[in-house]
C-alpha cells in the first residue's frame, strides 16, 4: 500500500463552546460564548455543540444554556447541537427550541455514577424516554459512548460493554453514535481496532470519534480513526477541557491542531484555518491565558 | 485489516543533548550534560546522540564536546554518537575518541547555504572525505537528510531531490539514513509515502526517522512513519529543541512522548517510562523552566 487509507473528507464536530467551557471555574459572558460560536462559524464549521442543559449546580458554566441557545442566529446550514444528560434535561431544551440533542452515557459503571451519579442501566433507561420525547417534538437526538478507550476507575474496558450500550442506542432509534475517550486513555492500535470492530459490528451506526489528548497522542488517535472509516470527529477549539488549571494537561484535541493535518493531507473539512485561529486569538483573549494549542501558539511566532 | 500494520520492536535514539541543548541559550554545564546522559542512559536508551563537534562560535553550547564525550562511562551496551557536519568536525571526533559520528546534509539548497554556509554539493564532497576518515579510524558513520519534508526557504521537496542525496550517502558507504523533518512541516500522509517509496528505492538502506513536532504533528508522524516500516526513531526528551523560548513552540517531538504512545501500544523499546521522566526532571530543573511534553506535564498532576 503506498498510501495510508484515509477518507476525502472529514466533518469536524466542534464541541468547545460545550466540552472545553464546562471546564472553566470562571463564568464566561453569554455575549462572548455567542460571539465565540459565530467566530467558530464563520470559519466553515458546520457542526457545533453549544451549550449544554444540566443542572447550574452541577455546572454553573452552563446555566445560560436558554439565553446562548436563544440569541444565536437561525442558521439553517450549521448543525446547532445541545447536551442534555437526562430527561429533565431534554425538556429543557424542547422548550428552549433546540433542534439537535446529545447525551451520553459511560460504558463503565464507576464513571456512570462518578458523572452523572447513576447505574449505566440507569442512564439507559432515562435515554429511551429522552428519544421518545426527541421523536414526539421533531427533534434529532444523538448519543456518545463515554470512557470506550480507558476509565479512570474501572481501568480497560471489555468490548463487548461498549457494544452493549451501543446496541441500546442503536434499539432506541439513536444512528449517530460518537466514541468517547473521555478520559484521554486511548492509543492509535486500540483507537484503529474499537472503531474498525464497531463500525463493522454495527453498520447501521454512523460514527463519530470524540478525542481527548491529555496524553499528547490526540492527533495520532484522530489518524487512527480516520484510517478506522470514521468521517466525524469531535475536536474542541484551543484545546480547552479537561483540566485547565494545570500546565500542559490539555484536555480536547484542538480543533485547529486537527484541522491543520487534515489540511496538510489533503483532506477536505471546509474550515478556513485562519478564521478558525481568529476563534481561538478571542477565546484566549476572553479567557485572559494561552491556550495549548500548537497553532495558536505558532501563531505569537509568526 | 483488523490492526495498524505497526512493529513489535522499535529503536529509540535519543537525541537530546545534541539536537535539544543546541538549541539552548544559556550555558548548561559539562556536568550537567553527563548527569543527564547519565540518567537517559539508566532509563534503558540504548542510543544517545550526546554532543556536536561543531564551531563553538556557530553553536556556544557544544563548545565542550570533548569534556562531555571524555566523561562519558565506557558503556559497551549503548551507541553514543557525536554530530560533525564538516571534515574539520570529524577530525576533532576521531582525536577526541568518539566511536560513533553523524553527520548531516540538506536537501535544500536555501538550508544548506542557511545551515552550513555551503552548497549542498560542496556538503556532500565533504560527506565522502569525512566517510574515508571514519573508515581509516574505524569509527562508524551514519547520515540525517535534512528537511525532507519540507524547508522553510524553498517549501516542497521533490523526491528526486532526497533520493539523489541518499544515492550519494549509500556510494560513501553509509548505510544508516535518517530522514529529518527539519523544520516540523510533515504529515503523516507524506511521511507514510516517503518513507514508503525510500525504503522501497533502497533496500540496501537502514531508515530512520527524525521528528519535530513544531506544527503538533510529530506524534501522529512518528506512527504515520512505523506504519511505513521504520523502526528507529529519533526523538528529544522533554521536547527540547526548535525555539525554546516561545509557548507551545517546540521544537523534536518528545521521547517520553513517543515512548508512552509505543508502550501502550504494546511495542517493545526497552525504555522505562517512569526513569525517563526522571531524565525529562532533571533536565527541566537544569533549565528552570517547564518542558512542553505531555507526560512531563503530567507528572505534575500525578
Amino acid at each position: 500500500m503506498d498510501k495510508l487509507n484515509l477518507p476525502k473528507q472529514v466533518l469536524i464536530r466542534e464541541v468547545g463552546p460545550r466540552d472545553g467551557l464546562q471546564n472553566v471555574a470562571e463564568y464566561v459572558k453569554s455575549a462572548d460564548k455567542v460571539q465565540l460560536i459565530e467566530l467558530l462559524a464563520a470559519s466553515g464549521l458546520r457542526d457545533i455543540e453549544v451549550t449544554s442543559f444540566v443542572h447550574p449546580k452541577a455546572v454553573p458554566q452552563m446555566r445560560d444554556a436558554e439565553v446562548v441557545l436563544g440569541m444565536l442566529p437561525p442558521w439553517s446550514e450549521i448543525e446547532i447541537s445541545s447536551l442534555a444528560l437526562n430527561l429533565k434535561g431534554a425538556h429543557r431544551g424542547v422548550t428552549a427550541g433546540a433542534k439537535n440533542l446529545v447525551t451520553s452515557i459511560s460504558v463503565s459503571e464507576s464513571h456512570s455514577r462518578h458523572n452523572v451519579n447513576r447505574s449505566r442501566e440507569e442512564a439507559i433507561i432515562d435515554l429511551l424516554n429522552m428519544a421518545e420525547l426527541c421523536k414526539a417534538y421533531d427533534i434529532s437526538l444523538r448519543a456518545s459512548v463515554s470512557v470506550v478507550f480507558g476509565c479512570p476507575y474501572d481501568g480497560k474496558i471489555a468490548l463487548t460493554e461498549t457494544a452493549y450500550v451501543i446496541e441500546r442506542m442503536l434499539e432506541s432509534g439513536i444512528r449517530e453514535i460518537s466514541l468517547a475517550d473521555t478520559a484521554g486513555l486511548g492509543n492509535p492500535q486500540q483507537v484503529y481496532q474499537i472503531c474498525t470492530e464497531m463500525r463493522r459490528e454495527f453498520p447501521e451506526g454512523m460514527f463519530a470519534l470524540h478525542i481527548h489528548d491529555t496524553r499528547g497522542l490526540g492527533v495520532a488517535n484522530v489518524l487512527a480513526g480516520l484510517q478506522a472509516g470514521i468521517q466525524i470527529v469531535e475536536t474542541s477549539i484551543g484545546g480547552l477541557g479537561g483540566c485547565p488549571f494545570i500546565p500542559n494537561a490539555a484536555g480536547n484535541v484542538a480543533t485547529e491542531d486537527v484541522v491543520y493535518m487534515l489540511q496538510e493531507m489533503g483532506i477536505e473539512t471546509g474550515v478556513d484555518l485562519s478564521k478558525l485561529l481568529e476563534a481561538g486569538n478571542f477565546l484566549s483573549g476572553v479567557l485572559g491565558r494561552t491556550l495549548s494549542s500548537k497553532q495558536l501558539g505558532l501563531c505569537k511566532i509568526r
